[in-house]
Order: structure tokens, then C-alpha cells, then sequence
């Protein structure tokens, strides 16, 4: 077992016969939701790796999934799993995470976690290829934290702004859809929607009508849903000030991505019946005054964001139209009347795309390149 | 036909055998859906009315409503209408409204009109009785304007915390019931509805489908709204700057109310699948320095607000639970952690009550309370 290194492990660990220079990756969690997506995206990408090793809990072991047009074997999460590897995608819940991240790490892979089990880890940068790429090559720890889907949602397009103009302050409020709280958040919605809008029923007019027809199919929410909207999100439990966890770490998130540990962020989460796709209503005041123009050439050119802002043509982003897509969509791009450095705009991440599995992936192949190029 | 007088009619019109002081309220529009909800209100009330007169267009004349729990006969939308009124309630569309409140008003009913055709008059007040009680009182045109359901949603709170702190800036992000957009909005989110989330489908994750399935079902919005949220509410044509009608109109509204003309606001207005109350998220930032404590205690004591900030507890605002309410409903009051004058906050108010019937019906009664005082 090597020790973990700051700059990654620096090669291949076989003999002859194994691979040269092409990397090996593990996924860990391949057979879950994101797992899924990252297997979509592998098969997607340009095929940068050697192995690609599928890994997720015992009880999945021997079970076979199609990556590259290949059917592979997933093998058992155990120290053994990450012999050789050099970068593993983690896409599990936190505590699995805590616990096998620095297993992985420790046997000199490059860990990137999608859980939040490492975000606000002083020694684990924060990345967003497109945003802080630099980032991604300081990691003590030999871990690289993927952030939250409802930061993810916006940040490529809040970071193209600010190198152009300097931001100074952010208000946002969320939209967030219901598979951000998991394949739990989605069966809810659809139980949900059953009851309150199967079979043309007139509900929702009436107080209680869908508090009381949703009844105990709350799922991982704290009020209904379906037909309603739910102003929070994350951890049950509120922070000191009532902030709940997801608004506090949309702030941390914004400020380490982007190199601003001061910024004002204010940040509200509110759930949606939407299935999946984040959106984001952003205030955004800047150091230097901006325009309409000059914030749509910024963002027209900027690398992952697609500017879909013709309103007088029904032109902006929705959910269902940036669902499945990797950019983040941005439109409602509008100067404050008031306030000639401030900046509205409304944003759409597909949260199980850009919001997890593609940021993480990307990270990913950014790190392999730091090691081919080597 | 008499001139309309600044402080509205002096006194009923006709002989000994009319009711003494008991004023003769008109409900223009009384057939459709704010009319039912006023005709509701107007039955649960204190019952300071004499007559109550039903007003519609010609093709409801003779059609009967209970209001106050009496059988009335509707009576077709002429001059004639009007005679002996001494308030009309209008609750009729924009053109309607900009036709007809002006012959009321001359023959001496002050108007109380729900549509957008004097908001943004300078000699039509817009009144929120528990904000702005005094401004009815200055009508030189005999027409008091009912301000837009969005601004309604989130004004009565926003006013009782700029009394006790004073507000220097407001950012709003908008979550809009589909009834906003009328009858039509309701029946389009629920055929929207039945197609994409009907028989346990599972749609919504994929590119395309709701679109798709959504079809020629759009109703009244620019794009679907069942599973989505769309962010444009208002004229379909954007005014300059790419802003919407319905985020200027809470600007305007919002500092005339207030009385605060150069009040910095920025707002997004975005349509959700929600059948009816609207939800605000609200940034405000205050002259003086804020924390929760006070802020709960100011909304807890002001009139028209129902503060309902226990997160700990899954207690906060949420639309199916303030809908067919009279208050606004608060919640989720943090003080901002970068600048201890600004709060956030989540704001709930049923768009067909306080958004629209409730406003209008306190206004007449306010206006009632001062002719029968003289």
C-alpha cells in the first residue's frame, strides 16, 4: 500500500502486460442513479482509459453492466477493489464516502467524490473544470470533492461573469427537482401526482385537499410535492439562523469555486415537482457596471453554457428542455433597473448531468490528463 | 349624472324607502371566478352592505348567484347598472375595466378595480389596507386600483418589517399558481398533467418528453408547466430590457404602496405547477441592523400575517396549505450572514384571496367605513 500523493499516483502499477499509459478508473457505485449516468458518460466521452473498473456493494457483486459497449462484471467495494487504479469516481452516499475514499486514496488513486462528505474539507479542493480547473491539481489528500447540484446548476455561468465583470454579491433562489433528494425524491413526486392529478380529480384548490390525498407518501420531503412547492432542502435539521444545509452550502461551495472566501451569498432552496434539472433565479452585483450585451457575449462564450434568451420568441431555459443535456442553460438575462453592476438571470442544470455525474466525470479526465502528460 | 367627487359618493341616491346608511355595493364580473371568490368573502363578513347588486355581461343577465346566502338575480354590465351604487367592484378583464370603471365613476360609485388598467396610474391609488389604509382616501378620479396578485403575495408582510426597520432594497424570485393565468391556467396545467404524469408514466427525465407529450396543451404559457417551471408570467412581449410585465409591475407596485419611489427592486417572476397561492422569496435589505427575533416579532403582530417559522419542526410556508386562506403566510426568516440589515424570507398568500378578491373586498369595506362615517 502506497501513501497517497499530492500530485496523484504517478503511474501504472503492472507489469508488460498491462496497459501503458492509458489510466485506469474505478467507479465506485455503478450500479445507483449516478452511477448509471457516469456509465452513460464514459460510454459518451472521449475514451481516455485503460480498465474501467466497476465497483459498488458486495450484494451487487457479479452483477453486469454495459460501459463502452462492453458488458462488466461490478466487483465488491473492499480495499482490493482499487489495486491499481488510478482515479476513482465515487457516487455513493456520504458515509460510504467517509469511510472508503481515503482507502482509495491511500493506494495512491485519485478520489472523486460527488458526496458531501469532503466539500467543506479545507485540504479537498472544490472543482468545476470549466470554473477553477488549477484547482484540481492541489489535493493533499489524494481526494478531489465534487460540489452540490444546485451550485453546479449555476456556477459555470456565475463564473464566466464574474472573470468578466468581478462579482461582488449573490442572491439566489432555487428550484430545485425532486431526483436531487434521489430515486426516493422521484417515486414520491409520481405517487404524489397519482393521487392529487390521476383521473382529471379538481384538487388543490381547496386547503388541506393534498396535504390530506397525499397523506403518508411523503417520501424524503417535509410537506407535499406534488402540486405544491417546498421551501426546503438538504438535512432536516435547520443550521443556527434557520438556514438549512443546502443554503448554507450553495455559500461555501460559491465561495471556494470561485476564489471569493468573502462573497455575500444568500441563497434560498425551495423543491419543485419537477422530476430533474435544477433552475436558479441569480441576483448578481458586480465590482465593474455590465450589460445585457456585453453578460450575453461573455456567456455565448463560454465553454459549457448554451444562452437561450429571446423571450419575445418564448426563448429561455426550462427544466424540461435542459433535462438530459450536459450545459448549463442561461436566459432572463436583465440589468437591475437600479443598480447599473447588477445582473438577474435564470439558470438550468440537468442535476443529475452537470449537477453530479458529468462535473464529477470531467474531473475525472482532467486528472487522467495530469497524469498521461507526465 | 353626477361628477365623481374626490372622497367618493356623499350618500344613497334614493328616496325615503331607501336603506338609511347601509351602502349599495356593485360586483361587476360577478360570474366569474375572483366574482365567486368575492360573493364567498362577502358572505363570510361583517355584513355592512345594504344591497348588494350583481353586474355581468349581458349574456349572464337573469342568471341567479347566491351571495349572503340570498338568491340574486345577475344584471347585464350598463350605465344603468351603476345608478344608487356607492361602491363597484370590478372584477372584470383589463378592456372591461378600462371601459366601464369610469362610468361608474362618474355616476358616483368609487371604484375598486382588480385588473391592471389604472395600477400604474398616477391619480389611481393602489391599496393594501393594512400597508397603505390612507392613500383610499385620495381618489381624485373615483377609482382605487387593487394592486397584481405577485406583489399581493408578499406585500403585507414586506410592509409591517419596512415599518419597524425600513427597507432600502428588495430582490424577489417568484413561484406562481397557474390560476394567476385564470381558468385557463388551471385547465392547462391539469390536461398537462394528465398526459405527462397520468398512469404511473415515467416521463419528465428524458429530453424532449414533456414537451412532446405536452403538445398543443400550453393554455395560456409559453412553454409546458406540468413537471417544469417557466420563467416568464405577464404579457407574452417582453418590455425593454428583456424584463417581463408582471416584474416591473411588482417594482412599481411595491415602492407606490410602500411610498418608497426610488426603492431598488429587482424581481423574477417564474411560473410553477402549483394550482393556486403564490410564493415569494424575498432578500430585503433594511436601514437599520435586523435579526430574527424581531423580525418574528413584527410579523407575529401584524395584522393579515401568519408567521409559520419552526423548520425544526418541517413548519413553514407552503402553497397547499395557505391556499383558500385570508393571511399571508411567513416563513424561513434568516438574517443574512454577510450584512446584518438584510433578511430572507419565504412568503405564501393565495392568489385568488389576499392576491386579488380579499385585497378588494377590504378596500371597499375601508371605503364603505368612511362614507358611513360621515
Amino acid at each position: 500500500m502506497t501513501a497517497a500523493h499530492p500530485e496523484g499516483r504517478p503511474g501504472p502499477t503492472g507489469g508488460p502486460w498491462v496497459r501503458t499509459v492509458a489510466p485506469t478508473l474505478a467507479v465506485v457505485g455503478a450500479t445507483g442513479g449516478v452511477g448509471a449516468v457516469l456509465l452513460e458518460i464514459l460510454s459518451q466521452h472521449a475514451d481516455i482509459w485503460g480498465e474501467i473498473r466497476l465497483v459498488a456493494s458486495p450484494r451487487s457483486h457479479g452483477r453486469k453492466l454495459i460501459v463502452r459497449g462492453v458488458e462488466t462484471e461490478v466487483v465488491a467495494l473492499d480495499e482490493a477493489a482499487f489495486d491499481g487504479v488510478d482515479v476513482a469516481l465515487f457516487a455513493v452516499p456520504e458515509w460510504v464516502a467517509a469511510r472508503w475514499a481515503p482507502v482509495a486514496a491511500a493506494k495512491g488513486a485519485v478520489v472523486v467524490d460527488s458526496s458531501g462528505a469532503f466539500r467543506s474539507e479545507p485540504d479537498v479542493p472544490l472543482v468545476v473544470p470549466e470554473v477553477n480547473a488549477g484547482a484540481a491539481r492541489l489535493r493533499p489528500r489524494g481526494i478531489i470533492a465534487n460540489p452540490g447540484c444546485t451550485t453546479l446548476s449555476m456556477i459555470v455561468a456565475v463564473g464566466a461573469l464574474h472573470a468578466a465583470f468581478g462579482l461582488r454579491e449573490l442572491v439566489v433562489s432555487s428550484y430545485e427537482a425532486v431526483s436531487g433528494a434521489g430515486r426516493a425524491g422521484v417515486d414520491a413526486l409520481r405517487a404524489q401526482l397519482a393521487v392529487v392529478a390521476g383521473g382529471g380529480r379538481e384538487l388543490g384548490t381547496h386547503p388541506g385537499d393534498v396535504r390530506r390525498a397525499v397523506g403518508d407518501r411523503m417520501g424524503p420531503f417535509q410537506a407535499p410535492v406534488a402540486l405544491n412547492v417546498v421551501p426546503w432542502a438538504g438535512d432536516r435539521e435547520p443550521a443556527e439562523g434557520g438556514w438549512s444545509s443546502r443554503e448554507l452550502a450553495i455559500r461555501e461551495e460559491t465561495r471556494r469555486i470561485l476564489g471569493l472566501p468573502e462573497l455575500p451569498v444568500s441563497a434560498t432552496c425551495v423543491r419543485v415537482p419537477v422530476v430533474a434539472t435544477h433552475s436558479v433565479s441569480v441576483h448578481a452585483r458586480f465590482e465593474h457596471e455590465v450589460d445585457v450585451e456585453r453578460a450575453h457575449e461573455v456567456l455565448a462564450n463560454a465553454p459549457g453554457v448554451v444562452l437561450c434568451d429571446s423571450p419575445e420568441e418564448a426563448e429561455f431555459p426550462t427544466p424540461v428542455d435542459a433535462v438530459g443535456t450536459d450545459p448549463t442553460w442561461v436566459g432572463r438575462v436583465r440589468r437591475s433597473l437600479d443598480d447599473p453592476c447588477a445582473l438577474e438571470l435564470f439558470a438550468c442544470g440537468d442535476n443529475l448531468r452537470k449537477g453530479s455525474a458529468l462535473n464529477a466525470a470531467q474531473i475525472a479526465e482532467l486528472v487522467a490528463a495530469g497524469l498521461t502528460a507526465r
